[in-house]
């Protein structure tokens, strides 16, 4: 990587830690760009250079794309089905504290944060729905059978429950010790609705 | 009914009138709460009297509260199961061309305000995670486990899909006549995965 390449990155790196700081003090609707400019010493021009619009100085420092769903549908094993790879996909979420299902460390931080913003909580919901469309699409790129739709609402609405019991439970202050066992039977009981199904 | 009761519904209802027309013309972003009070000849603190926020001028007009997902699950006939009572629902609302899943005619009109507006997206999003909330307390009242989320969710999440499913039929100017006959097979199949399952 090229020395301006570098600095580049590292500005970048310096206005997100500056504003997920003042974020974190004083909520993120209550903080404006100008304030994240100023503490960064940066102008304003600069932060909507890296950042286009306030909440991506939020939600950037996920790495959206590690986790994409139609991802994980495509990289599944041989004979392995879309629900199964999913399974897979959490329970090792769950071993690796990953942020991608917000069972990482300080993922009820980020979740306060978000409640209290109707701002981020709009982005947030419409980043859910971009995710269900990608991976409805990648499973029937063609169809205009209500079938994949269906399919990924129950797959991403599966793991959206999944990641609100660990939030809500790293919230009420229970160590990840205690959390991490009823979570995983959680999850295997989520996934077992999905391939057996509600019933009739 | 009383005179002043009348009278206020009355005031009430040309203000959505108007506003409806209003947005309808011009997308729901670019008309102001003033011009709204200007076109229906009251002040603009009368307007806020009835509707407190400018999303509600657009989405009041629905009647939220009749196909309340909790209520549906509440009314199951006796021995029935939740799915079950959904898919009759569902199927009913076809039927009926009822708009409580956007079956109505003019529900593709109504999409594309939504569609075009970010505040109205949002607020819509807004809804429905309320709504998956309330199915699901009302499903299991005092359990933290995950089953009744993962439930509401896919419950809603085939009925949202089967709701966009005629609109784009809908606003592909098809006639209900073709769109009925596929809609309700398309129903079937949705509420059949959801009692059989995804498989393994």
């Amino acid at each position: 990587m090229g020395l301006r390449e570098r600095k580049k990155r590292e500005t970048r790196q310096r206005i997100a830690d500056v504003a997920m700081g003042l974020f974190a003090a004083r909520g993120f609707d209550s903080v404006t760009v100008a304030e994240v400019a100023r503490a960064a010493d940066v102008s304003v021009n600069t932060v909507f250079n890296y950042f286009p619009a306030k909440e991506d100085l939020f939600l950037d420092r996920r790495d959206w794309t590690e986790g994409r769903p139609e991802e994980v549908a495509r990289r599944r094993e041989p004979g392995e089905s879309v629900v199964r790879a999913f399974r897979r996909d959490v329970l090792d979420a769950i071993a690796t504290r990953s942020w991608r299902y917000g069972f990482n460390e300080g993922a009820e931080v980020f979740d306060a944060l978000v409640r209290a913003s109707p701002s981020l909580l709009a982005r947030i919901r419409e980043i859910q729905d971009e995710r269900e469309e990608a991976l409805a699409a990648a499973l029937d790129p063609d169809g205009d059978d209500v079938t994949p739709r269906v399919v990924a609402a129950q797959i991403l609405g599966a793991t959206r429950a999944l990641s609100g019991y660990a939030v809500r439970r790293m919230a009420a202050g229970e160590p990840w010790s205690v959390i991490e066992p009823a979570l995983k039977k959680q999850t295997e009981r989520a996934f077992d609705l999905l391939e057996r199904g509600l019933g009739g």
